[in-house]
């Protein structure tokens, strides 16, 4: 039962980019000035990045102030649970590089005015799969 | 188009407290020296606060010279999402507190050995309701 290795496996970052392509939904964590803060985005991966858009005043101010941030996205079913963390920097995209990042298909799923761009730059990716052992969802109603 | 009243809810605190009750897995986000950190946890709700097992370094490490963490929860389907953000303050449990947390329904996912115990006391609650825009849905697969 302690043996970590049978139920806690190391991603290759191959697999990390390749779940992080497949999703578009994660949760940003970021400073704000001496708080830590956490937000859902939408994000679309683009050359070796994340792009996200946003209107929102905490997130863009708090990466202004501190480009440091994590991003995390997970999936789960009742066998396994997959998450993957990207640490890096972030920073607001201004004129071409804005403009060029107008292309991606960046699709908020709630169509809110969102005015700015933003892109985390990796500098770490790392991702784990977790064997679940979850004996009480047989006693939860299926189907 | 614009109309945040439209598509974006905040939730009431009880809402958030009953979706909260009702998940088991969340992500956490806390400081390591300078650094933002963000991992996936599964934790129970007692008594107004979140509790968790960890034996993993980093997040201990990282309460303990900063209390400061936030912690995320969220589900969507084609049609909405659902977000609730705990900001608060983590501490590990000792001694007593630790025994009592014991007899909680903590049930932790993966059976490796998770020695301690922390809770998170939160200092604000919120959660939003996001009515989703997601045309593109209907070109995917379904069944």
């Amino acid at each position: 039962m302690d043996n970590n290795h049978d139920v806690v496996t190391e991603l290759p970052e191959l697999d990390c980019w390749e779940l992080l392509r497949q999703e578009e939904f994660g949760r940003l964590a970021f400073h704000l000035v001496n708080e830590v803060h956490i937000v859902p985005i939408n994000y679309v991966v683009h050359r070796g990045r994340l792009v996200f858009r946003t209107a929102e005043g905490s997130k863009l101010l708090g990466i202004t102030m501190n480009q440091d941030v994590a991003f995390e996205i997970d999936r789960y079913d009742d066998e396994r649970a997959m998450s993957v963390v990207v640490r890096g920097t972030a920073r607001e995209l201004q004129g071409e590089e804005a403009d060029d990042a107008e292309h991606l298909q960046l699709r908020p799923w709630v169509p809110t005015a969102k005015f700015s761009i933003v892109e985390i730059k990796p500098v770490e990716v790392t991702g784990r799969l977790f064997r679940l052992d979850l004996p009480w969802k047989h006693m939860r109603p299926t189907g």
